[in-house]
């Protein structure tokens, strides 16, 4: 049994790819092949810009990152330039659901955008994860449209 | 009546401030006091960034901007570190509907976000949007979830 008591909540870095990064990852979408030096590049050019903040949970006993979630800031002219929080990627690893890690990342990343002069955030996700959402403080408006490109 | 033969498309420029920027975001949202020193300081952060490509469409004849849209490009990890566009702010001045330019401003976006490396582009839209984008070759996909902050 996975337990919350050794989880520890901290930004993403670079030993994470040997902590299971994008194995993790691998359970939300597609990665493809992502190898150490890909990771270590996109984590560069990431810590470079100021936008972004990638919240990870470790299992401390396992040294693996079991949940993970993304806030990317966007500044706006809108209301006073103020700035809108984009929630994104968000995953706890199938092992560890059922444990409320998943509501920490979110409140997480939602006192981070209160942090960084957000007057709101956003997140898409399908009909089944309303609830949770809801749950989290978060209520339905708009509709996600979507085109993909074919290479 | 207005008409699409001085329109002139350009990326947002520091002169925008003259040109009616903040008048016409003002038919899309709030936008509040933003006077040009706000809008000077948050357009050279933008400018400092890689990430953002703001259009404008400018009537030329009337040195007044008339249509705008926002492209983020977010950085991912997944699919092998490609990225997605966020079109964001999309807005045509009500005496210039009806010409097509929103047509124009999304296709241009679509195509930054496709030069930009992502593998797909995404906005939010209300209901009564959905016919558009579609025309656009969007597809409706997840829902999205919004929490305010109230000051």
């Amino acid at each position: 049994m996975s337990s919350k008591e050794n989880i520890v909540w901290r930004s993403l870095s670079s030993n994470d790819f040997e902590k299971g990064y994008i194995a993790l990852l691998s359970e939300l979408s597609t990665v493809g092949n992502v190898d150490k030096s890909a990771f270590l590049g996109r984590l560069h050019q990431l810590q470079q810009l100021p936008d972004y903040y990638i919240l990870v949970a470790e299992d401390t006993n396992k040294s693996t990152v079991v949940a993970s979630g993304t806030l990317l800031v966007e500044l706006k002219f809108l209301h006073e330039c103020q700035s809108v929080g984009h929630i994104e990627d968000i995953i706890v690893s199938k092992l560890y659901r059922g444990l409320g890690l998943g509501k920490v990342l979110i409140e997480t990343l939602v006192q981070e955008a209160k942090n960084r002069n957000c007057y709101k955030v956003i997140l898409n996700c399908s009909p089944g994860n309303v609830g949770f959402y809801e749950k989290c403080n978060f209520v339905q408006h708009e509709l996600q449209m979507v085109q993909y490109f074919h290479k």
